[in-house]
């Protein structure tokens, strides 16, 4: 029976029973305001965490939701499973929820790069969930992201190398990790001592490499790794060299990416401008005048992808590598906006969204 | 008289008198804070800043220096002039300190790259200090620290390429900066407004592309502009191509940067981190197993600049390109410990350094 569950699914009902999990997790939140927002046309949404916060109460529009505690019964009756948990969690539960009949849509990494699994930026590769069987990864925050920006510039000529710094924001490392930034930076402001509890470093003003663990032969971290093949695989370019350094910033909720990419025939900045300002969920910001490009500040609680600073990267003489600046929300296009865009694309009709 | 003043000189008296232009700002702080700590054997130190701050007392060791004001004057009788003030200044003040017999060392980029002046970093082009005719620039920010790290990895292979992002720290700025991003947080934390006063953009919890005007032909800004001609002028490669992206963060005082270097040849990891950490004024700080790796708040307050994260870059099939990660205090490194160590190496006989 499970065999016949995972072959490919048609879509999803008009209205169907949305369930997300960790639904009170910075990112589960996210999703339940995007859901909301977006007017998703569920007949019923369920809001499952961990057992401790079973009980509890979201709100969710007008109405209260319930949290219900994450059990083997917690999928009958879905359609579609938004997980915004740990990779343990989605491993041991996506089976599940698929095997209850639901779509599974899932924010951690723990399937990602499997080889039948769909890693999905709609407005990039959404065509592949026409062959999904029930599971669709949402990908790294980094890497959803940068291929906003990275997918409408490959259609002007094939991009050969990505060297990227990012500033990535604490709501990658969760809620927990918003409120340090917060406590620390106050603690520090009033002189008062603060130790690290969720993050390895002090991060009141402060940044630093970022806290995934790091492969000891390569020295990329697995922030890292994680970008650069989520990257080639989104864009079906599995031989594209890639050199990322993720860096955590004091940021709450946006992140930013430096990156150089160098194609293989010239590019020029306004070819690159035009390409960006036409792409869907991007939005050009690239004032050199007013000295106006992406920030955090600006991408924070919005839909699009900021992008800018679209220079000839004088590193190379050639004049085939461009630079560029981006800032996109970590928790909506990074996580739950994307998340929720792939539901989207799954039902039977488009949404319309306000 | 003024040219033959302008003549190369000797070597400052064993006891000079040292003038600060611009003691109250945070760059002449950090510079009467290095003398006093360093024990910079001067008969006198005179405190001069505008006309607003004559006859304000600073603290300096044991005794208190009252402020006089920049008047032309103010140099008769002074050996060694640390300009900190804008260029503006600097290009009115510095002509008649040389005059009044003072060797200047100018932290403005009125003069660094007049083609008779050295631009000098002690431990990476000191010996250039031979030829000066009374006025030594003092670099950018960004460049003395990269250069620290650069010029020893220059040694093992030359470097034909440089792609840079900055995290750069409010002090940049000036301490009005460093005011406005502690009120600014502090009015967030609150959930007050708050009016960006000094820099055009909101910083708390933020980040922006760097507030130094942008070239509107090549889309680089002033920032970007100076630090990699400075570069390329203290490394003595006047071609080098380097595309450098300078970001201001939310941190108060040291600058971070991610750099990928690309060598003639391969060089690996261990030669590129034994040559660091045989390098004076670098501290390796490039533990893998720990995820200890440089940051600002480690590098505020220290005279070192910290390098580490060093891997090979991924970016690069050829294997000859480094990435790596540095941190050091703009107002130190960054600023004044440099200008201190100039003066101290135009000193008759080595200073010995507590």
């Amino acid at each position: 029976m499970l065999q016949e569950r995972l072959s490919p699914r048609p879509a999803l009902a008009a209205n169907p029973v949305v369930a997300v999990v960790g639904a009170t997790g910075a990112v589960g939140a996210a999703m339940l305001e995007c859901l909301n927002r977006r007017r998703f046309p569920s007949v019923d949404v369920r809001a499952i965490a961990s057992e401790r916060s079973s009980g509890k109460s979201i709100p969710f529009g007008g109405q209260t939701l319930t949290v219900t505690a994450l059990d083997e019964q917690a999928f009958d009756g879905v359609d579609v499973a938004l997980f915004a948990s740990s990779s343990d969690i989605s491993r041991r539960y996506a089976p599940i929820a698929r095997a209850a009949g639901a779509v599974v849509i899932d924010n951690s990494s723990a399937f990602r790069m499997d080889e039948g699994t769909p890693l999905i930026v709609p407005e990039v590769n959404g065509d592949l969930l026409d062959g999904h069987d029930g599971l669709v990864a949402n990908p790294n925050c980094v890497a959803a992201l940068m291929v906003m920006a990275l997918a409408p510039l490959e259609q002007l000529s094939s991009i050969e190398r990505i060297v990227a710094a990012t500033y990535q924001a604490a709501s990658g490392a969760g809620a927990a990790a918003m409120e340090e930034l917060e406590l620390s930076t106050r603690a520090y402001l009033d002189g008062d001592a603060y130790s690290p509890k969720v993050l390895p470093h002090p991060y009141a003003f402060n940044l630093f490499s970022h806290n995934a663990g790091v492969n000891q032969d390569t020295g990329y971290n697995g922030e890292e790794e994680k970008a650069s093949a989520e990257i080639r695989k989104i864009l079906d370019k599995p031989n594209l060299p890639i050199g990322m350094t993720c860096i955590r910033v004091p940021v709450l909720r946006a992140h930013a990416v430096a990156a150089s990419l160098t194609f293989a025939e010239p590019v020029s900045v306004d070819a690159a401008r035009a390409a960006l300002a036409a792409a869907p969920g991007v939005r050009l910001v690239d004032d050199r005048a007013a000295n106006l490009f992406p920030m955090p500040v600006d991408a924070s609680g919005e839909y699009d992808v900021l992008v800018g600073r679209l220079r000839v990267d004088a590193s190379d003489p050639s004049g085939r590598t461009l630079a560029l600046f981006l800032s996109g929300d970590q928790l909506l296009k990074g996580a739950a906006l994307n998340a929720v865009q792939i539901a989207e694309a799954l039902l039977p009709v488009p949404v319309e969204v306000a």
